[in-house]
């Protein structure tokens, strides 16, 4: 490698995806392109929601770690979840995977049934794909879907007064994943690919006994589920903007804030029960920093105009999820803020970077 | 690795395929699922197509040969080909890219270009995606599009008497293979993404200038475009079934007769001109074993009602391409055979097999 050519650890995600829009310019009419968590196609009979995830061996997910069944569920819900975050409903999907030709075949069919678990949980199709090799697996998904009330949720909607929530426990998947890390180095860690795991390994189990919040953060991380019925309730409450949480909560502020937005966070308000911030404690984390840092979550963004944040109060209940206010939209520049609001102090972006 | 556990090595693609399309069970009503070029969806205002391919570092494409525009433009045209091949004109794109963190980037913006480059050509418009970080390259494109004549035309159409007909020079991407193999040992070529190379290396022009025959086989293999202008002069032929040529002819072949149809093939109509007979013969093949084994060809395999052949004649021209009866549907049972009617032999399937 010539020093002087600047690479994507260089520049960051960001900066790439910003530039791959440049050059693929403005989309067509009656379509919304890069930018949000799907893309929309207007055919002048309805939105369709089109969108694509992947999870890949090393970055996204460990043979030692993840069961086949939970690899196949988890990247079907993260694109569940993009779906959920702009309104939609998700209803068929293709697969493109990657697989290395010793890959024992009872782990591609478990692979599969995780994902068919999923699929069918939230009434989606998986109707096509390909197969392919490679020195890694990788599991792309496509997905297509419907937009039931006519518009979208855009990132990019919210409107100073606006009230900032999240649903869920932001961070839980980040303290599953360092749980996991805990075990051992992954090395010394069976494969539960090849041969494939019958059932979650001893040592899992071991991890997931601790205490319930370390079974909640370790299934979090390992097979979440997206809050599909938390944002079809959120959509009776009209909804200004909305993201889900994948690359961390300060990262997808981050995001919100860039399509337009200035935020105020009340970090004193950040959602932690006794449980969560014990186990992050143990783990050697503040909570707070374990709800700003933690990506994966699937967990949903979402600012509600004033009068919505009334009938809902300071807490609620969403599709069998708790939805915490964070935060208000402030008039001015965009930005995402700490602090009281004659006083901001910037929030340092700390998520999961890509390419770092 | 346990040596009892059986492997897709050992299985080979289309078993694997046949256990998921089992795990996944019947698609819901309305739906084409598993086993054709694309699936189909009819939400009952017309069909939706939806279809995925990727193209993988080591497996596809090697960074040596291919500079970043063509394998952006090659796994785009891959996709459109299976549009193409159901009979559906592709219309949005959105792409899932994996990349190593020391990839320029520079040659990111290649491949988007490249990529872009395709789609406009193609009227496709590239509307969203994703980027992940792995070891090697991977390109997951997933396109949606539509059905222009109401029906799609499937693999599965074919009835006895229909002939059988093939665009183009199939066998071309493998020659184009092979000439690019002749040029040495792999790590000894510059990487072409690494830094981003500004054109063509000398090497491949060296090669192209060889004769007009061997620049077609590199352009074949390196960067083809689908057939999608054919497909739809071919539409008015009323087309029984149809397929692209990626796996290779006697696998693409294969899959035709899989789909319950009896194919006999008259080898001696095999479509080769001299210059490509003459090029195969330098790499050490026979016309016929490249037309035969050769995969990523990209042509159209299809089958027309006997009014419809004889209308074209036993040579035509579609889209700008040549189409070149090669056999007819038999009555019996399915598979596809070489020889005469009185004396069939079976044609044994040699083409591109993922997992060996």
């Amino acid at each position: 490698m010539t020093r002087n050519v600047p690479t994507l650890a260089d520049i960051g995600e960001e900066a790439l995806i910003a530039r791959i829009a440049q050059i693929l310019g403005k989309p067509p009419a009656n379509t919304l392109g890069i930018g949000d968590d799907a893309a929309l196609i207007l055919p002048g009979r309805g939105h369709l929601l089109l969108t694509t995830d992947a999870l890949v061996e090393g970055t996204h997910f460990l043979r030692t770690w993840f069961r086949p069944e939970e690899a196949g569920g988890k990247v079907l819900a993260s694109n569940i979840s993009d779906a959920a975050a702009m309104g939609g409903k998700p209803s068929h999907t293709v697969v493109s995977l990657v697989l290395p030709a010793r890959t024992p075949v009872e782990s591609v069919e478990r692979l599969y049934r995780g994902m068919k678990k999923m699929a069918r949980a939230e009434g989606v199709s998986v109707i096509g794909g390909n197969v392919a090799r490679g020195k890694a697996v990788s599991i792309t998904v496509a997905l297509v879907g419907t937009l039931p009330q006519g518009e979208p949720v855009l990132r990019s909607g919210a409107r100073p007064g606006d009230r900032l929530f999240v649903t869920g426990q932001p961070g839980l998947a980040y303290l599953g994943q360092k749980l996991l890390a805990s075990a051992g180095r992954r090395r010394e860690l069976p494969d539960l690919w090849n041969p494939p795991a019958a059932e979650e390994p001893r040592w899992r189990k071991q991890l997931g006994r601790r205490s319930i919040w370390a079974r909640r953060a370790l299934r979090r991380f390992l097979l979440p589920q997206a809050r599909v019925q938390a944002a079809r309730d959120l959509n009776h409450y009209r909804p200004t903007s909305m993201i889900d949480v994948s690359d961390g909560l300060s990262r997808d502020l981050g995001h919100l804030a860039r399509a337009g937005t200035r935020l105020w966070i009340r970090a004193e308000q950040l959602p932690h029960k006794p449980g969560f911030a014990q186990l992050a404690r143990k783990l050697g984390e503040t909570a707070e920093s374990a709800i700003l840092r933690g990506g994966e979550d699937y967990e949903l963004l979402v600012t509600l105009p004033p009068a919505s944040a009334q009938q809902l109060g300071g807490r609620a209940v969403v599709g069998g999820v708790p939805l915490t206010e964070i935060g208000e939209v402030l008039p001015g520049s965009p930005g995402v803020f700490l602090g009281s609001p004659g006083e901001l102090t910037p929030l340092p972006e700390s998520g999961f970077q890509h390419f770092d």
